[in-house]
């Protein structure tokens, strides 16, 4: 780099970590010392959560069709999503930021304004962060979240007669990277305002915190975690973390009626899309046998939309039910 | 990378991530959940310290002489640096490790055996872990610790006429960087076991757990923070936190014998080194005004040599006193 691109890096990096270092002096509940330490203090009552999830440029992200602010918001919700799936309340963030000599500033502080958006909106405050140098861009988000009672809803407790459950329609997120990446491929053949909520789901997808609080709030949960890489995959760890098998039925996998005409116009299969596409950061979940009544009922009363779609039964294995038959689909999702 | 290239690839990166995922399994009071969910779950008595730190290679390391095993070690030392300085005792670490697709598996399989060891000499836990692809080496560890009574100490807290102390010698890990570097250009142009002590500095620095404790059980101590830009950066933003000055007198500034010899063979200037390298995580901390005789008669009952290097003022500034007269030397030290 010139010394004049040397001098804009350096007054572009403090300027970040400023921002960084200003948004990080928010108050709140709990928040004991926050950036400016060795460490920061944080006092959450009783246990907390923390995950950690690193973005790397060109392998988790397309930067030529992801805005940054986008991405940004998108780099914070599949964190939060990590806390959603315990049922937990997201709190805190660190950022650990690995910046390229190259970076275009303005693309990275628009990347920040996305991430502290999000943050706000789930009255989630930045306590930390770092910037370094390096050869490529990498994302590092650190969370922590507290549980709401009776306590943090795991992947397996599981068990034989369990109802299994989702959060929402599958497949979205799949066919929006699906729907960009062929225009990205044939600019200006397809007429991509008709799928907004599919590219919504791959580009700004909404951590299921709500749901995930009142999930566990009920007490009739058994099992829980987040669809990060397709329902084949997630499915099979949770039923390999509770030593059960699961029945699913094709027939009562929720999706979005756009997913059918992207998949048309893509030539593409849906049950692929449903089963075997990541990120759509929708919850699976299992209802306590016997309390399928009361949890329905439940739902009902508070307004959430959630879809049952199979059955726990004892030994190993995800089973696909269709009218032609019945197959294993274990780990057949995507893989980072 | 040839197919069969990416099957040793994906065969080792499998067996890595098994190894990560057998040590996470490791009991410890307070852990919930380790790795295997969506989140970890830690329950901790009182508030928690957290910290994380990214490492890119060529950046913070130099794989050239930096072998992987002591890289391993030094990785996690860093960081448990940050919950020393701030008289915490570290309990949990989660690890995320981007690794290029030319990694070398024996030296990142090394460099995990060197983590996983000092994390057991420090009683700490690996509880989680995740490995992604990128287009370089870069190493972010997140830890967790917790506050010994009576509580944390932070950099804020220095009022004038505290004393200013540091922990151990200065300028060693500078110094054998100096000669790791010089080594490389000029190969067998130099005996290094002469200087072992150093390079081990550099090579595998000790975080000050146990004297960190000590000072924040003690209750004497103002303020604290660990010295890896250098005393004159660090001591700086002591001072800057706590909105004092400090003088510092240059002939108590403690250092080993054999940096002088190192210096005098390098043709470097001493105080330089002392002043201005980076990477000794030794501690620097403040005595309150008044408790001197009795903090200095609990180290020597306790064993512990520390060292009084000056005093904090009112103002601003880092002061340097030698027989020369006096220099603000603030913020000179090492930049990352």
């Amino acid at each position: 780099m010139s010394e004049k691109g040397e001098i804009v890096a350096a007054w572009s990096e403090r300027t970040l970590i400023e921002r960084i270092r200003l948004a990080s002096q928010k108050k709140s509940d709990g928040l004991l010392k926050s950036i400016g330490d060795d460490c920061c203090e944080v006092a959450l009552s009783g246990s907390f959560l923390i995950s950690t999830d690193t973005l790397v440029d060109s392998v988790h992200f397309d930067n030529s069709f992801h805005p940054p602010h986008l991405l940004g918001r998108k780099s914070i919700a599949v964190n939060l999503s990590d806390i959603a799936a315990m049922g937990g309340r997201p709190r805190f963030v660190l950022l650990s930021l690995c910046l390229p000599e190259n970076i275009e500033w303005d693309w990275i502080s628009t990347w920040l304004d996305g991430a502290l958006e999000i943050l706000q909106e789930h009255d989630c405050v930045l306590i930390g962060g770092d910037t370094v140098k390096g050869r490529s861009l990498v994302l590092t988000v650190t969370v922590l979240g507290e549980p709401v009672a009776p306590g943090s809803v795991y992947r397996d407790g599981a068990k034989e007669g369990d109802s299994i459950w989702v959060s929402g329609p599958l497949g979205s997120a799949g066919g929006g990277l699906e729907l960009l990446k062929y225009n990205k491929n044939h600019p200006d053949s397809l007429d991509l305002s008709s799928w907004e909520a599919l590219l919504g789901a791959h580009l700004n997808p909404v951590p299921c915190i709500g749901i995930g609080m009142e999930l566990a709030r009920s007490g009739l949960i058994s099992a829980m975690q987040d669809i990060s890489d397709g329902l084949a995959t997630d499915l099979a760890h949770l039923c390999l973390a509770s030593e059960v098998s699961a029945v699913i039925h094709a027939s009562h996998l929720p999706f979005l009626p756009e997913l059918s005409s992207a998949a048309a116009a893509l030539n593409l299969n849906i049950e692929d899309l449903i089963l075997r596409s990541g990120e759509d950061y929708q919850l699976i979940f299992t209802v306590k046998s016997g309390k399928e009544e009361e949890f329905t009922r439940l739902m009902s009363e508070k307004g959430k939309d959630v879809y049952q779609i199979g059955e726990i039964r004892s030994g190993r294995g995800v089973i696909l039910q269709n009218d032609k038959g019945s197959d294993d689909i274990s780990f057949q999702g995507y893989e980072h």
